[in-house]
């Protein structure tokens, strides 16, 4: 890890360092998905076979995973892997339920009632990477929120074969269908329908440069589905101050770091003597890391950054927007009302940054790569929709129609004028 | 108008007839977009000012409007104009005051405090078009969610010359800044910033075809801006039984059919005599329309559906999904809680789209194309972002620890692991 004294540098510099890698250009992964998503919708489940062959080397039985096996899974899971999960799970559902909305109305002026309400998106995809372990903490993120929104619907693809977790988080969750479907074309599959699988009408999840570019297509596609948030490569910033526990920072900074090689990970802090100690229990923590490899590369561009004050750093964190943003100061909470763009924030020594990623209640899908700056932490609002609704009595239309009328007239729009005046006559000649 | 019996149809006809026609193809306004981007972020001013001569054939003194203009305009207009803007202003800040989000704190399980809050997105981009008459009405609809959010700079450009009453609803509303720039040279000068033009976040606002792919092109990029949704042709569906007046629902469907030539306008009632009363109404309220040209050919390709019932009529609108739904019906409010993805619903004889077009107080930006199914209509939450913020006494780190571990463990991430039991270990240490 670099380590910079923040006054020392340039405005230039300072922009500079803070700035985000542009992600792989993806021309050749374009025309690849563009080509997967073709097949997809011209040959259905047979493109869904033969693409899970070519790019998963396994041949499923059926698209669609059969109740029993799911049944099955849950069997082979220890009581200890299910406690855990229920726990999570029961923590999930607390904090996301708690986010249901109310339907608000409000009488704007005599005789006119304006409210907003909010309905269920009605079907939702969850997508699930596979890789070297699975996910099913995203399952739990993705499915509890689906649920108590109301979805009618709502399925999950993840590359076969799906491990049991997932499956059993699945079942909790309630989620009504599960395909053996990776990639590229798992988006596809939920975004325009086979024969086995449902088309979506909003797709979620996390995955890789393929995954990314098959969700960008299809929501670039009025008849494809909408997607949860842009993605890109997962961060931690970390404020400390000389109160902090250096040895928890480097678990912290490593636990982001081990995610991946394009992880990035911050430090800020007013304190040089924190600076170094949690420089050297990184070392010392990344000795017996079974993905050190991977930290490793990920701290090779990443940067410990000395501020003049805390308040200086808290600016440099807003200016940053990180993903993660974990806070371990004498009064963290007091920092609070200066934090802004920032997806989760982590309070104080006893919120380490895996807390929410698994348990805590809060959503692990957060905006990153700077999209802090506009977009929300997923939360149940995703899963539904907001209508507003305006119901005018005869007394109501007779008050507001003199200011529709001279708006209408200025904006030349006559026709509105005149839905507005022919409802005012057919007052008047009723008396 | 044509007109169809809805249980004539084969299903295959019945999707079809409600089918969306594809927007226009856009390669050349793609290329064109992207080299009018590629000149603002080159040139920056001086490319506003030559791309404004080029296309608007007009010189502006200077990019941003003097305050001695603003002040100018305000005294131009008539204190009736004045009273209609101000009306309409304040019913709609009173329902986008409304909607100001509470923040959320739950203790999920006991020392696990998990909350969500709300930060204004900092800086924010409103496009108001030019064209043949001045929309003051967008420009209270953007300006007054933005300020209400809290929203730290409030910026908008239209094409020169400005109307008055669009600088008026500007001071109104407080827009820090407003800028002679329009067209794609307007979104390109938002998204990066120029000598002159402040950089935003999030671009809010409807467009031309140009417009449109240039924030859809600003948006794909991470160093752009985002925006507020995705654009289409404006819509309305209107639900009515026996009891409706033939002479308000022609009114409320030539409202929507005057906006322009591929606007959709659809009447769906159980009553073949609405619906010839309805048709007859229109051909006689088109004679003397100033936009009837324009009315006619939308109305071209829009359509009157005899449903079996008015339960049938509630299944054909939540399948299409339009932007503006306009109910009357005996007992409009008894069909809301059935009403699924529109945009904005107008309950009863005396809601015409008008009223919520200027001044009931909703607003008039609203999904449409479709996109009713997943999107919401614009509120003050898309002028603010949601971020979690979770604190976890020692305890309750304790209490969590087992599942974060065994999850931890599922999900092979040892460091995410080690940040949990580092602190454990920690705290038993210290007894």
């Amino acid at each position: 890890m670099k380590t910079v004294v923040w006054e020392s540098l340039s405005q230039v510099q300072q922009d500079s360092i803070l700035k985000r890698p542009a992600m792989q250009d993806g021309a050749s992964i374009t025309a690849a998905i563009s080509n997967v998503i073709e097949q997809v919708k011209a040959d259905g489940d047979k493109a869904l076979f033969s693409l899970t062959e070519q790019f998963d080397r396994i041949k499923p039985e059926s698209i669609r995973v059969a109740s029993q096996d799911i049944e099955q899974a849950s069997q082979r899971l220890s009581s200890r892997m299910k406690d855990a999960l229920e726990q999570a799970y029961s923590n999930i559902s607390k904090f996301h339920t708690a986010q249901k909305p109310q339907p608000i109305k409000v009488e704007t002026q005599p005789g006119v009632v304006c409210e907003q309400v909010s309905r269920p998106i009605q079907r939702v995809g969850l997508y699930i990477p596979g890789g070297s372990a699975p996910l099913p903490s995203t399952v739990l993120m993705l499915g509890v929120p689906a649920k108590i929104a109301g979805c009618r619907k709502v399925v999950l693809c993840s590359p076969p074969p799906i491990a049991d977790e997932i499956l059993y988080v699945a079942k909790l969750c309630g989620i009504d269908e599960v395909y053996n479907v990776g990639g590229g074309q798992a988006i596809a599959a939920m975004a325009y329908g086979t024969e086995t699988v449902s088309k979506v009408d909003k797709i979620f999840g996390p995955g890789n440069a393929y995954v990314t570019e098959a969700k960008r297509q299809v929501s670039n596609d009025f008849r494809g589905a909408s997607i949860d948030m842009p993605a890109g490569p997962s961060e931690v910033l970390v404020i400390a101050d000389e109160s902090a526990d250096a040895d928890f920072i480097a678990a912290d900074l490593l636990s982001q770091a081990e995610h991946g090689p394009d992880s990035q990970v911050v430090l800020v802090t007013p304190s040089p003597i924190i600076a170094d100690q949690v420089t050297d229990a990184i070392r010392r923590q990344l000795t017996d890391l079974p993905r050190a490899e991977i930290a490793e590369q990920a701290l090779a561009s990443s940067l410990v950054i000395i501020a003049e004050s805390l308040t200086q750093a808290v600016s440099i964190s807003n200016y940053y927007g990180p993903e993660h943003l974990i806070v371990q100061t004498k009064n963290p909470r007091e920092l609070l009302p200066l934090l802004d763009n920032a997806g989760s924030i982590f309070l104080g020594d006893w919120s380490p940054e895996s807390a929410g990623d698994y348990a805590s209640g809060t959503n692990h899908v957060l905006p990153t790569y700077g999209y802090t700056r506009t977009h929300s932490s997923l939360g149940l609002s995703d899963f539904s929709k907001r209508m507003t609704v305006q119901e005018l009595s005869a007394e109501g239309l007779k008050n507001l129609a003199p200011t529709v009328i001279t708006m209408a007239e200025a904006e030349g729009l006559d026709a509105h004028k005149r839905a507005v005046t022919i409802r005012v006559e057919k007052l008047k000649s009723k008396g």
